[in-house]
């Protein structure tokens, strides 16, 4: 790193008790655990200098003001939700939750938003603006994350095919730069070309760049009707040319997941959960959202009549909230299943264009094979983010494991970015896949994404050693 | 500016005629005088040193790394169709003509995209995916703009209520940075966290971040059924408090657009264009795409009862192409029509929460009595982009409608920002408005754009003087 970073002094613990209070700072051993690392502490497991509980922007512009001052790293948590190893103290410092600050504010209606605090979490964010009427589309798999974490990584999710990302729904963002600044990004309008596009920028850029106070986020009228379908094909090369037909019929759907045979079984022998078709090597889950049911059903039988023709198997209609729900909870036990069936798991992120998805897969089982490790590839079939899981068998060594797991990520990003794809899809680069960034990222680019971190902080303080590296 | 520009000689005229070709370089008074401005002259007109047009991207890169090494600022221009004054040589030196590479290559139905060259016109795009059966949905008033125009401008249009702006459309993009080097910003993927979203900062930057060469648009199926309804009011206000009705209705509109009384008969009166309703003080024009009639019926009617139980007058259903193209050629003939009843005008193209949209209208005509200029706010009450038009009354002395215009762009602004509205919602800042920039945007964040800036273009190179100044 190019600036040395100052460990903390006992002078800087009072001060930051100062502009908070003794009640809400902890240091050293003190901190809990947990706050060591996210969801992935194979990413890396770090303790914080200090660890503090906010209430307020004026106490987090107070702390990064002095951060900057006497060069201390801060790293900002929401609920600790995340899959790249982002929200851990890497350098030491400050970790600094946003937790508390999780106030929803009234659903405006002539503006159709809601402005929420970022320790606020997803789920009562959604039922917020359900209680209103309305409709929060962004449905990344965890419903207990923080809005903030959700924006500051752009999460996905499964119904982006029609609605698109968490960063299609924010409107503005308030936020404090690394200097202590508080500033916003855009304000409550639809359209705005006043100066560069910051809040896109911020939106992705994991808690390097600034820290987010409180967003405002677009909401939808609620879809009044919902349908889901299963439908089976012969091979898994059926199933993803199925998904360019789906997407020219004129109704967008919400999802579309793909699963294969394997995966099918072990999550009906381990959880008891199938699926309501037993045929097929590979299988499409189809969901479309409508206004009325006159548009569900023509949505519906177009794409029963297009599937037969492009040779599905059969398509089973799950047209009961029980029946859908007992769809996408196989769906959704993917990983738990994974977890009964092996000792250890690995996962990679990857996004390919829509038209490599079956090529992709296939490739992906074949790297798998080749260093003894069950590879399965899932997930976002509509967009081409495929969740590939790598289950570590049991008798397998550490060191096969490890090194294992690390040779077949190397090959499974290199077939992604042959195909024209993406390191990672929604789950982000943090501190995980900080070493095959630059594999994807020609070194120009590579520079200015260091030259626009510097342009927000020029000290380095703000979750140094994510995302980006400088040396 | 902190970098003086060096002045252009004949090496360096002779040095760009080597890397293009000499048939395709101008200089001096032989560069067409339409190249030293773009469609508001009022907002700058400068010369060029040198005028070239390239063939493809390695000229772009060959010329920039020229112009890197030598000093030299460039302006990448377009169609010239901005309004705006972003396309033009403030500071001299090269102005570079991305129009000859227009090349449009064929859909991807795949992955649902068209890649296009900059100099593509929208409305060569528009149609090069509705004969594939795909649609383009970006729908900016000007459709002889260069697509590439309307990338770097983030252009609007009508259509942003329910498709969202250029920038949602805009899936890759390959561009040039001021020291020459190529490169891409993200690919042919739906999902990308893989690093800075430096993809939508480029996105509305107005050429000062980097020349685009190729971009890649995402396509959707193309809308079966379409209709317009022209709905008057008696006041302002109720047609206003009708658009957050409308937008809470299950069926998203396509457009909202709203028109007085005072300008729907100027349309009349100066081009004999009427609407099929003579009542109402204020008319809301509100569009619906479909994918089918019983939708599209669906829609329509439980807008007409609202609308009705809302205080409409009466709800006129133009649902043949002939009668929606009538309604929308009034909408579209506002410009025409002024131009007819004034001497000379002016515009401003704030944006402000919906929210706000009558009062704004309101305070916006008490402006312009105050200074006596017709002040005619009209446009996308869906989305609170009012395009504010200034009419110069006969009569009027240049300095009277000098100083009159510019008092009330001052005060204008002023409202919209009282509001948390801003400056601009889609014609951007170029050279016209950087006055008012600094009046809307923080200190601090004007710092962060400047420091943006030079992250990319460190010697402020690329279309200096325009969006964001130094001094």
């Amino acid at each position: 790193m190019p600036y040395p970073y100052n460990k903390m002094t006992q002078e800087d613990f009072d001060a930051i008790r100062r502009m908070t209070d003794p009640g809400r700072v902890w240091v050293g051993d003190a901190i809990a655990t947990e706050y060591f690392h996210d969801e992935m502490p194979n990413y890396g497991t770090y303790q914080p200098e200090l660890y503090v509980e906010v209430l307020n922007k004026e106490e987090i512009s107070a702390i990064m003001a002095y951060a900057y001052e006497r060069n201390i790293p801060v790293v900002c948590r929401g609920a600790g939700t995340g899959l790249a190893g982002g929200a851990s103290c890497k350098f030491g410092g400050i970790m600094l939750s946003v937790m508390r600050m999780n106030k929803i504010f009234p659903v405006d209606h002539k503006n159709q938003t809601i402005t929420v605090q970022p320790g606020a979490l997803l789920l009562d964010v959604q039922a917020a603006a359900k209680e209103e009427g309305l409709f929060y589309p962004p449905d990344p798999g965890e419903k207990t994350a923080s809005i903030g974490g959700n924006v500051i990584t752009n999460a996905g999710g499964m119904k982006a095919v029609r609605y698109g990302l968490t960063r299609d729904f924010v409107r503005c963002i308030e936020a404090v730069l690394p200097d202590g600044s508080i500033v916003n990004f855009s304000s409550n309008v639809v359209k705005n070309t006043t100066g560069y596009d910051i809040k896109d920028l911020v939106i992705g850029s994991e808690g390097t760049l600034c820290i987010l106070t409180e967003v405002t986020l677009k909401l939808l009228p609620a879809p009044n009707k919902s349908c889901t379908m299963v439908i089976p094909f012969h091979s898994l090369e059926e199933c993803a040319d199925m998904v360019p037909v789906i997407l020219e019929l004129p109704f967008v759907p919400t999802a579309i997941e793909f699963l294969e045979r394997e995966l099918i079984d072990m999550v009906e022998k381990n959880l008891k959960k199938p699926l309501p078709v037993s045929e097929g090597e590979a299988v499409l889950i189809v969901m479309y959202d409508a206004s009325t049911q006159n548009e569900l059903d023509t949505a519906v039988e177009m794409l029963c009549e297009k599937a037969l023709e492009h040779g599905a198997i059969d398509v089973a209609i799950a047209d009961t909230p029980e029946r859908a729900d007992s769809v996408w909870s196989v769906r959704g036990g993917i990983l738990e299943a994974m977890k009964a069936e092996s000792v250890a798991q690995e996962e990679c992120d990857v996004v390919v264009p829509r038209a490599h998805i079956a090529e992709y897969v296939r490739i992906a089982k074949g790297i798998g094979a080749k260093y003894g490790i069950c590879v399965e590839p899932c997930g976002h079939c509509g967009d081409g983010n495929i969740h590939t899981e790598m289950l570590r068998p049991a008798g397998m060594s550490d060191e096969e494991w490890e090194s294992g797991t690390h040779a077949c990520l190397k090959e499974l990003y290199e077939t992604a970015k042959r195909f024209g794809g993406q390191l990672s899809g929604e789950h982000g680069i943090g501190n995980g896949r900080l070493e095959y960034l630059k594999d994807f990222i020609d070194p120009r680019l590579y520079r200015l994404y260091q030259a626009v971190k510097l342009a927000f902080d020029d000290k380095l303080i703000l979750n140094p050693g994510k995302m980006i590296e400088f040396e």
